[in-house]
């Protein structure tokens, strides 16, 4: 048995799926010393080359469990610079077209609506499967980080030293890890598997028992596993449905699971039913969502026997629904089955010390199509947080705003869940619609609830440190500070300057142009992920002199030694900024001369000269039309306002040109000052 | 001595730049066999890292000679699937401010016009340099090809055994090859390089001497070097412009050459010059040209001593055109400096088996920015009609468009650049538009015009082979088809039925939706470069019973044996299309099913299922509006056409929707029957 080693790291995470690898990018980007492991040794499931042209097809041989269709996700994708790649890799969703049987019980189609609401966002829904998402993911980290996944590596204990865990320098939380020799022999627990040849998702699904204490028992059995224990500042445990991390802090997975079966199956169909589309994807492939098990009289699900669930079983059972049209494929890349259950663990973090993210807390049935979706937004939502904490920017207080805010979004997620998996599963797959079924209104309202949740414009984070926004008039005591020592409760920000910029929502994305070069750029792609806080000037009609002085007044406070930007700012801090501020302001560009502007709205640089970039204007572009941001944004070119957006593009708070000292205030209630 | 080898290849691309990679991405996609050699040794002139960031500025460590910036450029990069990327990383250019001397003689705006006129293309210029041009299309033919340019190579000598040259299977032409010991060792020919650390393109300028002599004696001396005779079927020389190829087919270069020299300098300006934008670049860089010679009043440059130029001497130039203003910098990481002169080569070909491109066979000044764009646009025209005739699909006759095609190119644009070189070099740098100089109206005219250049839009060919067009009433004889056996001048598309799509010229693009899954598409990018003639059928309204049935004859009449669709198509060409035919219909997309419409529109495969992607309508987006293609492209939908557009996006012939007949026609002037 080989000697343990020993290693400190300031962010561990367990798990290289979608959630730990968008927690990376963070990290990687923000120059955060972490590892990450995962016990997998390989990403690919199925090696066999099929007989499949590899050019067109060559994503047919990766493994493939969930598909981006979010449209929040896509700008979480654009604003790392990838967004552009995966959305012309995907297949864009447009309308969404209803089928349901006639008087004679034939199909008939019933009706058609758009997928995505029109103006909703610049990107639509599109389906691209996990493995390329993850290929992106891995090539932003790579571009920001020399730090690679380390596979076939799993954890065998946790510990964490409750003494030290306000501590800011210490490394509180132990993790014992084992390298696996054989970490891709996966135990095939169900029969199905055996079945098929076809690559498939059973072993990792909720139908399979958990083969992780198998694997470690294996693993201890074997002379060339070694060990090593990780020292670390903090956890993420990013380890999916069976979590161990979760186990480990005595998370309890709370919600229903119910006894509903379904079969999933990726092919290129073969069909006489028109325009057969019931999941487009990539590469003519198509993905068929089925129920499988029976359903009696009372909506109660009849025993399935597990071992029976295969392609063929579940193509059968898709024919059954579909008849009279015919259905056959000779391309399947993928396939599973698995059970509906809505749940969500007890707690989402252990002193702030180790936190879960993605599925590894909160699961939901894969057809709302959120399951991806929802797990990265989770650690896009801590990256940036543990990054400040670990760069000392900010106050550890900072980091309980995770839990609050995603906890709130995920039971949103698996109440809306609930009732769209009522839908589909409660009743015989030939009557959805019927005459006793649900009326096309009810069902159009769930498909477009369900349309702003991966739109992200449903998530509304409630008052806290990092939104100043009044509480909600339910009775309830207002949120404090916890470890903080500022009562931050009395900085509420003035949404009537903005009323198209609801604090506590992601900022909408409107056309601008830059002052210096008439480019058009959606404000989005001026927020890159970099970790910076954003204080976007909406400096008004500048032309005006009465507005200009404000804006000059505005930029001589914020030049004051006193200002939050020196205060929290570090020293030498080109390469990761703290603050980053933008004017766009409403005069015609034409008639304004950016140098003339106070130089803290352009700085000036020895070796670059005057930067060109943090100036814009609402203006009509040459070939892109007239973005309308202060009419979109609902701000007054006569009074303009400030928004601070947090690095995620949440907006936390909006105040007018003169509320320097309430942005004082706001930083000061979380962040460090700077030596 | 090494022993001379001998092989045989299909076509041997002498020179590895823009015009020679250009040309390898359509032989590369077509599966043609080739070689393409370079005599020098790597890509990158300077290899010191300088002091920057290297993730930022890492593109100044490489060599930059010209840059991209054509929106036609932007069209072909589109049709190869690496516009987007090449669009995303380069700068945009969107205005034109003009500075003149006041009466004070200090400078100040004068006006501004919009760069690229708003609805000339989805494309607006923008600048990005050689290298990454160069990298782009490395990483097309990569994908494509396992073949790779072979760099350290030089021709020696060449021969046409011209008694072959008529016989298809030939290899008529041979090239004998020298590996270079020692390629990068260019002899410094004129004084400036020794005086600046900065990498520059003096040695290729036209101020240097052609070193290619003295590198090839240099390589004889050395018992390393070693030869090469390649047997080729043809030979395509993209060798600059002291062209060797150019000297062995006795081509020779006609026009003008001046005695003005400029200079060009790539800078981070810092400057309080206001909003300094000469020509900018990606990365903050700004690109100056600077008159260096001095004017007498005659308006005839004096000579210079070329020894002083440097990139200090340049900066001194143009600081004094800027006073009162002042400029300097830190960053400079290209310069050159070059003469002025506009020429075409007295023959773009011999035997139809040696070629010339790009600065081989035409040169102007660089300010009018259409080098490196007319250079790719040349072999993007050679590149398919190559491909189909080694293909055994094409007759010989189809090689003579090349060369009447290109030189009439040419021949426009030195027309063009002779009148915007004037512009500025013929008179002091500080008075362009002032009192006695050239009118603002007149200046933008100019501009005006350079813009159709770079737009593509301006590029109208003759009536050809695949022009087929009427003959211009300018008595002279018509064209005929050279060695081909049908007189094709019978054939003339009918203009009227589709106004706005000019025969002889590029076909607009507009926004059309796709039939099954309403996503849209801009028309350019349902036509890649994939050596496929297409058959647009716009169908009309097709819901109206009499178009339907004219649809329905169509169909029928592409479907007999006799058509051209199956006569000229070879058997297993699913690799390589020879003819796709894409519907575009007017009609509600909501009342046609795209299963009701003859199988020959969307073709069944047994493997695949229907094809989704061959049926297209022009009606109103879920998101991206409506792209009023029938209006845009003045086609009535009462009737419809059929418009015929050659693998490079040229149009070659509008018809009737009973036309088959002429189809045939046509297409039999030049194409061959397969077995």
């Amino acid at each position: 048995m080989a000697v343990t080693d020993a290693s400190q790291v300031d962010v561990l995470i367990i798990g290289a799926g979608p959630a730990g690898l968008m927690l990376a990018t963070w990290l990687a980007r923000t120059g955060i010393i972490f590892r990450i492991v995962d016990k997998k040794a390989s990403r690919i499931n199925s090696g066999q080359a099929d007989g499949l042209q590899s050019r067109t097809f060559e994503v047919s041989r990766l493994s493939d469990r969930k598909s981006v269709h979010a449209t929040y996700s896509f700008k979480i994708f654009d604003s790392l610079g990838i967004g552009q790649d995966i959305w012309r890799e995907a297949n864009h969703m447009l309308e969404i077209r209803f089928w349901n049987p006639d008087k004679r019980n034939l199909l008939y189609r019933s009706d058609s609506i758009v997928d995505t609401p029109p103006g909703l966002s610049r990107f639509q829904q599109a389906t691209l499967h996990q493995t390329r998402i993850e290929d992106h993911l891995l090539g932003y980290i790579g571009r920001h980080s020399p730090i690679q996944v380390e596979r076939g590596v799993m954890p065998e204990s946790l510990s964490i030293d409750t003494e030290n865990v306000d501590e800011d320098g210490a490394y509180p939380v132990s993790v014992t890890t084992r390298h696996l020799p054989n970490p891709d022999r996966e135990p095939v627990s169900i029969a199905g598997v055996a079945k098929s040849a076809v690559p498939n998702g059973l072993f990792r699904s909720n139908l399979a028992a958990d083969t992780s204490d198998t694997l470690l028992q294996d693993a201890k059995a074997d002379a060339k596993s070694h060990t090593e224990t990780i020292h670390a500042k903090y956890v993420v445990g990013c380890d999916g449905a069976h979590s161990w991390v979760r186990r480990q802090i005595g998370s309890v997975m709370e919600g229903e699971q119910t006894d509903y079966i379904w079969g999933v199956l990726d092919i290129i169909p073969i069909t006489d039913f028109r325009s057969m589309m019931i999941i487009p994807r990539e590469n003519k492939f198509v993905r068929l969502y089925i129920q499988v098990t029976e359903v009696d009289e009372d909506r109660k699900a009849s025993k399935i026997d597990r071992s029976d669930i295969s392609p063929e079983t579940l193509l059968r059972a898709a024919s059954n629904i579909l008849a009279p049209y015919t259905l056959s494929y000779k391309h399947c890349h993928w396939w599973t089955a698995y059970q509906i259950g809505q749940r969500v663990g007890s707690k989402y973090s252990s002193h702030e010390r180790v936190f879960l993210a993605g599925d590894a807390v909160h699961t939901h049935s894969p057809k709302a199509g959120q399951g991806m979706n929802i797990s990265m937004h989770d650690t896009y939502n801590l990256g940036w947080k543990l990054a400040s904490v670990i760069q000392g920017r900010a106050d550890r207080s900072l980091l309980k705003t995770y839990s609050t805010e995603r906890r709130q979004i995920a039971q949103e997620l698996i109440e809306f869940d609930q009732k769209f998996s009522r839908l589909f599963s409660g009743r015989p797959g030939t009557d959805i619609m019927g005459e006793e079924g649900i009326d096309l209104k009810t069902f159009k309202q769930v498909f477009e609830k369900g349309n702003l949740f991966s739109s992200g414009l449903s998530v509304d984070y409630a008052p806290s440190l990092i939104v100043a926004k009044p509480q909600p008039f339910n009775g309830e005591t207002p949120l404090t500070n916890g470890d903080s020592k500022v009562d931050h409760g009395s900085v509420v920000g003035k949404h009537n300057l903005a009323t198209g910029i609801p604090i506590g929502m992601r900022i909408p994305s409107h056309k601008v142009l830059n002052q210096a070069d008439a480019r058009p750029w959606h404000l989005q792609e001026l927020l890159p992920s970099n970790g910076a806080w954003r204080i976007l000037v909406f400096a008004g009609d500048i032309i005006d002199p009465a507005q200009s002085s404000r804006y000059e007044a505005l930029g001589k406070a914020l030049n004051s030694p006193d200002s939050f930007l020196h205060r929290y700012r570090p020293n030498g801090e080109s390469v990761q900024p703290c603050f980053e501020v933008l004017t766009i302001h409403s005069s015609p560009r034409k008639e304004v001369e950016l140098l003339s502007l106070p130089d803290i709205f352009h700085p000036f640089s020895e070796d670059l000269g005057w930067d060109y970039n943090k100036v814009f204007v609402d203006d009509l572009s040459y070939h892109e039309g007239h973005g309308q941001a202060y009419d979109n944004y609902g701000i007054d070119p006569r009074t303009g306002c400030v928004v601070v957006v947090r690095p995620d593009q949440y907006v936390s708070w909006v105040g007018e040109l003169e509320d320097v000292g309430e942005m004082d205030r706001f930083f000061g209630s979380f962040m460090r000052v700077q030596a």
